[in-house]
């Protein structure tokens, strides 16, 4: 798409700094890094919604995501642990509308605050109610 | 494992309200969600390290969590958007030490917040060294 950053680093319009290109996957640095070495793994193709993105393919960039996060461990990056993070929809957090999920190496103190407000525990009823809704529209 | 809760609830020793029970792979609701709706994706076979799940089945558990995404924004549940989220090591925020991919359903002012606090932002050589470092290491 024209007015996509990502699709216009995938044409070599904009620069990056890769550190996969495979096929339909590929992955470079977030230019706006929660942490060091914060990177993205996205498809090819063009999705905005994760919906859209071909199983396969989110298959691929997991795939991907789990190797790069290995990999992060080995360097002299700073790395106890790594997140995956994935934002699907503006109120997830989405800022960029093409599909990508996001490997962040973490170490204590690293101010990268993951903060639910938890509200009072369902009891079983509710999680059971939940989960016959999401097992029904799963079909 | 025998002290490991998500092995129990496998084992059917502790309850969990399913929502997907596969070959390799099962979603159950989170008991303590930071939204309504909230899942978890875990594989059978108990890893705690993410890089010590089998990268077919890490690819398993994104393609339940994109599926199951789907489903609940399909649901009466109130989902505008979805985080996939994973959390590989205490420094990232595991607290159960079996590998599991949460499925977060989001709204605008759910009080779900998750913030980075950005640093000066890094210029293309520090990128390019840290996506170089990040390459050599996946060898």
């Amino acid at each position: 798409m024209d007015d996509c950053v990502f699709c216009l680093i995938l044409a070599g319009e904009l620069p990056a700094s890769f550190v996969h290109e495979g096929p339909d996957v590929v992955a470079f640095m977030d230019i706006q890094p929660a942490t060091p070495g914060h990177l993205l793994v996205i498809p090819r193709d063009h999705h905005a919604d994760l919906s859209d993105v071909r199983p396969d393919i989110a298959a691929e960039m997991m795939i991907v995501g789990q190797r790069l996060g290995a990999a992060m461990r080995e360097t002299t990056l700073r790395v106890d642990g790594i997140n995956l993070f994935y934002a699907d929809g503006e109120p997830a957090g989405q800022e960029v509308f093409h599909a990508h999920l996001h490997v962040i190496p973490r170490w204590d103190g690293d101010g990268f605050l993951i903060q639910p407000t938890y509200g009072e525990l369902p009891g079983r009823s509710e999680l059971d109610r939940n989960a016959g809704l999401i097992r029904e529209a799963d079909g």
